[in-house]
């Protein structure tokens, strides 16, 4: 067994500095030094939720370079740019991972935190520490084009955008809608622009206009203002709603045009909805969640040719408890990335 | 003014045979001998939830001869056999109906009974009558090679079914389930195994498997039997859901594969779903209702060349009480249709 030195929750609300431990690398493992770190909505659940029967350590957007090899791993080398996300392993062999879909393993996937490793039934512990010990089919090549540190955030919100994007066959002439201008949204902004498509913002924050126009967004829809939505009803062939609290879908499944479809992102409780807010014009409500490796490959290519990355505020790593309480009241563009060079 | 005789609602349970108004023939109207009305599950709520304020005759599914035509009807004659749906009218100039969407008029369509003449204010009345008034655009050729009788189910049911099937590129090669064996889901079944498709009945009837084999369904899953939903998990492309009344979606998302959709009709009312349920899978409500012209004009075509038609029980007009009173109990297989002839 090996140690690092991450930010272990104790409690619900805090977070402390301690060792934690790391297995001995497997053959197909890799050693990862991790650099940067996103901070997720998820973290903030995992934390707020959390009752001191598992050890919980968050993170599971980061990067960093490879510092050690198993014998097996013929992939990666020393000293390589990687990007691990928020899945870790799965069963390899389910329909689905066979259809490169491990997102959704029948056995579920391995997370990268809060989860349980398949091998020695451990609990695994997230990326807000300094190293990190994955297998290497879970970890990506990361470009030398794209800054680390606004890559980071590319492996949970970035995918999470990405898949229902490319599954909704968004490219040049589609009308693209996105709910919620936060970690998720202003991502979904970019990737839209940059296969192609016409890109709004909804929001009930008409003052990010200009921001969503800097995003490359065409223009801002306003929420609250009624007129403003009856006048963009059945305007877009895909909605993507990252609002992250509980909302009515009503309004919002009203701005999709005929066959066209809502994914459901930014809040994964229950929903209800009107089956007539479907029927008429034969609308979709869809949702998605992370991504499996091909299609976070192909992503990573995608954001290295277009130079792609998120928006972030790098903060030290001691300061996570301040990221996590402006999380909370949604004070950050667009994402906190944490520096763990801090926990040397 | 004209007059015919009908069905008309006294209170909520009872329909009483009197004479019931038609409009004069406007320049492009047909006047239509009703023979065969289907009854359908909407007939049955109208009914129950009719107070009494708006006259009501109900059916909006039938099928008859053309007895009289405006001066400017063109496209039919007298004695041409014709099928008339659940729209009478639309504004025709929004974006739907300039897309052949009329079930989704921005301005709502003219329901053929319930609704109100967009030209006289008055309110419309169904076709559980001897004479029907329409605008010409709204009725269709019946081909003389269908069976009027169970040709009649089309126009509602048959189009609900067939527009999703449609949108969804229900074909060769298509998994296609169908949950609710009823009206809507015989006719989705004999729809898709017409479309190429492999098709199954999802059913917690069991002993309607000999009847799904009869409508040309590969087998029945037993919703019923827990081994059998997980055996059938992740298994269709398409899930067409019939089920006429509130119920639980995610058993039956349960059964759509990745990028799969679960097309929602039989019941109209909010519905609660799990964004898990969505999610993993990358799985897609949708909903669908009624048709555009289009596509009843391309569907009655597909009937005629595939030889489809509803299985159907035909009772004279004066037994509908007969007939709304058993299928409230769903004792039909698979649709109710009324002779009118004895309103002579």
């Amino acid at each position: 067994m090996r140690s690092t030195t991450g930010w272990l929750a104790h409690g619900s609300t805090e977070l402390r500095r301690t060792s934690i431990p790391r297995r001995d690398l497997r053959r197909d493992d890799l050693a990862v030094r991790v650099d940067h770190c996103g901070v997720c909505h998820t973290d903030l659940h995992a934390l707020r939720s959390h009752h001191g029967d598992d050890p919980l350590v968050p993170g599971h957007e980061f990067t960093g370079v490879v510092t050690e090899t198993g014998p097996d791993v013929t992939g990666f080398q020393v000293g390589d740019p990687v990007a691990v996300g928020n899945i870790v392993d799965s069963c390899g062999t389910c329909v689905a991972c066979a259809a490169g879909q491990e997102n959704f393993c029948r056995e579920f996937p391995t997370l990268t935190y809060g989860g349980t490793d398949r091998h020695d039934g451990t609990p695994t512990l997230g990326a807000f520490s300094r190293e990190y010990v994955v297998r290497d089919r879970f970890a990506y090549h990361l470009s030398e084009g794209l800054d680390p540190a606004a890559a980071a955030p590319l492996m949970c919100a970035g995918i999470t955008v990405w898949e229902p994007l490319r599954a909704l066959g968004v490219g040049p002439g589609s009308r693209v809608a996105v709910s919620g201008l936060g970690g998720l949204g202003h991502l979904a902004v970019k990737f839209a622009v940059a296969l192609g498509a016409e890109v709004s913002v909804v929001s009930r924050s008409a003052d990010r206009a200009a921001d969503a126009a800097r995003l490359g967004a065409h223009d801002l829809v306003d929420s609250t203002d009624p007129d403003a939505m009856a006048a963009a009803r059945d305007r877009f062939d895909v909605l993507i709603d990252t609002i992250p609290v509980a909302h009515d879908v009503g309004p919002y499944l009203g701005l999709v045009a005929v066959d066209g479809t809502l994914s459901h992102l930014g809040y994964l409780g229950s929903m209800t909805v009107d089956a007539m807010d479907l029927l008429v014009g034969r609308k979709k409500l869809s949702s998605a969640g992370s991504g499996g490796r091909p299609a976070t490959a192909a992503m990573l290519d995608f954001c290295a040719a277009h130079g792609v990355t998120a928006d972030v505020e790098v903060l030290p790593s001691a300061r996570v408890a301040d990221a996590l309480e402006r999380l909370g009241r949604n004070d950050v563009r667009y994402r906190f990335v944490l520096d763990l060079s801090d926990l040397d």
